[in-house]
């Protein structure tokens, strides 16, 4: 079993023991209106709330969300104090920050890292069929920056959330498959 | 089974069943320099790379990166197009996006969305021990945003990564521990 897949400079053949039980939890964005991005990431996009912590001194709130798989579904403790262990201690969660009152001032806006100045760039959702699911979203109104056959890179798209942050929709086989076909050409 | 775990404003209790196989794959960052950043996340972090894409015509490189644990490190396929299906069906990917050049730039900066404009804010990684992960970090000369025992939330440490993203250091039990330890005082 090679430890990376691909080689590139840089790369660490031996990683400290330590680091063995590390493990890729989050991915923090502030979003300005909880009641329009739940909507968004729970009806738009399936996720789920798994754990909502209010820091009233401070005036915020944390919004913990994922994907849950059958299996995960029976995971998840009722227990509050458990289920927030529980949101720490898996995969893949999304960290919503609200900072209260961002909602009420209609010139608020965050910045997405597409615009200038870049950095991050975006979150993936992946789906079954990107097609449909690119019918479905404009079905609801979702704001596309890329619908899926635009551009070179055919057979993905990006969405925007509520935010303006910007959602790859890709397909999981979609590379794979056009490669094959590429060659059989 | 509830479908949510807390109740808030705009929750939406009956997502469409086409939502259902939707999962949360991956968080894209772009990174100026890969031999800096690979170093990082491999050595430091102890992430692998799994899949590594060229786009020599626009100039760009793609670096998938995650965690396996001892399930996931038997499922990677060898083939270069499985394993890239591999890299875009599960969850918690974090893309580094390397955009040629870049790092022969001595004044070349990305945005961390800390800083103003804010918007993306960190991602998060779960260790078993953040005391001893913090510990580590410090003797591999990690920049810190904030030390676990800095500051009010105790017990959670914040570091930055070569391109100034903030990484969240976080022990899963923490916080259930934590009120636990209040209750009984």
């Amino acid at each position: 079993m090679p430890r990376h897949f691909e080689s590139a400079p840089g790369l660490c053949d031996k990683p400290d023991r330590d680091t063995q039980s590390y493990l890729f939890n989050q991915t923090m964005l502030r979003i300005k209106d909880p009641a329009v991005s739940l909507d968004f990431y729970t009806r738009v996009l399936g996720m789920r709330l798994i754990r909502k912590l209010d820091f009233p001194e401070a005036k915020f709130t944390l919004y913990f969300l994922t994907y849950l798989n059958d299996t995960e579904a029976t995971e998840v403790p009722e227990d509050d104090a458990k289920r927030l262990t529980y949101t720490f201690g898996r995969q893949a969660m999304l960290e919503l920050t609200h900072n209260w009152g961002t909602e009420d001032d209609a010139d608020f806006q965050y910045h997405n890292g597409n615009d200038q100045p870049q950095g991050f760039g975006h979150i993936g959702i992946t789906v079954p069929d990107v097609y449909a699911a690119a019918e479905r979203f404009e079905s609801l109104d979702v704001t596309f920056v890329k619908k899926p056959d635009d551009g070179r890179m055919k057979g993905l798209a990006f969405i925007k959330d509520p935010d303006g942050y910007w959602i790859e929709i890709l397909q999981a086989d979609m590379m794979e498959r056009q490669s094959q076909a590429a060659a059989s050409a």
